[in-house]
């Protein structure tokens, strides 16, 4: 921790109350965690705290040196079978370490993220690992500032320097792509998932960047983004299928948006006539295998991005280095042709 | 909590020690939490100040006093969607009340389970919502000793007075009973759970005590209990097929035992002889509605357990009385009689 700690002492309080433009009264106040600071100069103090890597003295600090051996995961929806994937494996790493997991589940929603960023502050824990919704929040901003060891899993967040343990969602795509070419797709519906959220972001863009040289089409009809949540999938899809543009294939950005469109298509369009569209997912769920046609899917390894992030977050604490990784994806191809 | 606390109080260290069999200083060691004990007494220390509702005066009750606005929620199985759907519903609720809920997974292993009620213990939680594995641990002892308020959800522990908040088992494998004399089976394959698991056992008893007047095959090659996990399922089905003994429906008691029979059906007779089986289940799955044939399901109300779950804490934090609840069931039938 050694060298870490020096260079992020060199930010003062001083420094954090120039880049925030405010007194440094106020400052001191903010990072002090008075009330008495208007919530305008409490977010700027906080992002600059955040921005320059400033680490609070008193408090913050003796709270990272009171060990609790807990770690804090918060998911973005445990519903979704790929967090609870992810915090299953954390834990099993976690107990490797001498570490118990304490979970929490922002519901894909920022303020409930925040709310949960405050109990793990008050509980004490001595690392986070965190699939962030979108922006900076005031409350991530503390967070940051308290010197709390902080990985990502899967999501980053701009401005916000940490690991990140992830799906190499660039790969993933992809292998998406190459699919829809060889099973011949040219009208294919994107459901994606909110731009806001990383993770919705880079598989949008990878599509878009390669479904013209893999033969599909580039009508923006047929692309509707949700909110990575199974009803605001139902509901793209449906706002698709309302567009009347014709598809014979629908890719969906994650598992709950495949779930969503899939039982969209078969009840707008009923059983047999939905049977005829071809489905193809990130992420592979339980079921897809017995889905008619079955559903081929890219499966992201979220056993491993739960290790790694684990494994992160306890460099961290030790005061060792920890380098965010991609982890490889792999397609699952569960079409007619591959199962000859 | 005046009337409740007056008679909690009326057991005294002295009692406990009477009751375990040991010292006074033996007991009162192992109470203050003292490593100077031996296993064996700790264990039985502690069971009496559970049977007896003990609480510890000092650092316990403090601990009792500091509220932080926090609950813990530990689950059995976090992949399983009936304990992810419940802890998404038991959030919504506490958040109503002003609580955050941090969630843990035991991976329905006891061990597991201790080690969270430890990290709850000390990250000094306000309230304790459980689905329990089995027997009472010399950590649970100790957590209910603490008088920390306590509920539990969908499963009981024998020797633990708490309030339960939990689907109603004898009306759930009743629909179940009903469909399968509906639809004419006779040999039935009955994959169910560990029968130290309160729900495995109650769902086990009432299957056994109906299905004779249901008329359905008494043959004891037809039942198996896996672990309520797929895999372990999975292994289940594989012995009942194993045996010879020949069946038209499969019931599996929970909805990762469905799962995992499944696989094992499509695994060892191929996906168009498996599909001549038909399948129920207790947990309505998202995918059931697209197998084929679809599976029917007896629904519980995950959600609503949670909710009460979380009021039934609340309660208790607040010194009210709390009594557990019986949530109703309700059966979905997707065999295509019902679809006509």
């Amino acid at each position: 921790m050694e060298s870490e700690e020096v260079e992020q002492r060199m930010a003062t309080i001083k420094d954090v109350a120039a880049r925030a433009g405010v007194a440094l009264g106020t400052a001191s106040r903010v990072l002090s965690g008075s009330s008495q600071t208007s919530a305008d100069s409490r977010a700027r103090v906080l992002a600059a705290a955040a921005e320059l890597g400033y680490i609070a003295n008193g408090p913050a600090r003796a709270l990272r040196r009171a060990r609790t051996d807990v770690l804090g995961l918060l998911v973005s929806d445990i519903r979704n079978p790929f967090f609870s994937e992810l915090a299953h494996a954390a834990e099993q790493e976690a107990r490797r370490h001498g570490y118990t997991v304490l979970l929490a589940n922002a519901n894909e929603d920022a303020d409930q993220a925040d709310a949960y960023l405050q109990t793990f502050a008050s509980q004490r824990i001595d690392g986070l690992l965190f699939a962030p919704q979108s922006t900076v929040s005031p409350q991530l901003a503390a967070t940051v500032a308290s010197g709390l060891p902080l990985v990502f899993l899967n999501r980053t967040i701009e401005g916000i320097d940490a690991p990140m343990y992830g799906t190499d969602n660039a790969q993933g795509v992809g292998q998406v792509l190459d699919w829809l070419r060889r099973r011949g797709h040219r009208d294919v519906a994107f459901i994606g998932g909110p731009d806001t959220i990383s993770t919705g972001a880079e598989r949008r863009a990878a599509y878009l960047a390669g479904r013209e040289q893999h033969g599909i089409s580039t009508d923006e009809g047929l692309m509707e983004a949700g909110d990575f949540l199974a009803d605001g999938a139902a509901k793209a899809m449906n706002r698709v299928l309302d567009r009347g543009v014709p598809f014979t294939a629908v890719f969906g950005a994650n598992g709950p948006t495949t779930l969503g469109a899939v039982r969209a298509l078969r009840e707008r369009l009923g059983v047999e006539q939905a049977a005829r569209i071809e489905v193809v997912s990130v992420d592979d769920l339980d079921w897809f295998e017995f889905a008619s046609p079955p559903i081929s899917a890219v499966r992201q390894d979220a056993a491993e991005i739960g290790r790694l992030g684990v494994r992160g977050v306890v460099d961290l604490i030790a005061g060792r280095e920890a380098s965010g990784q991609r982890v490889p994806t792999t397609f699952v191809d569960r079409s007619p042709q591959a199962q000859q």
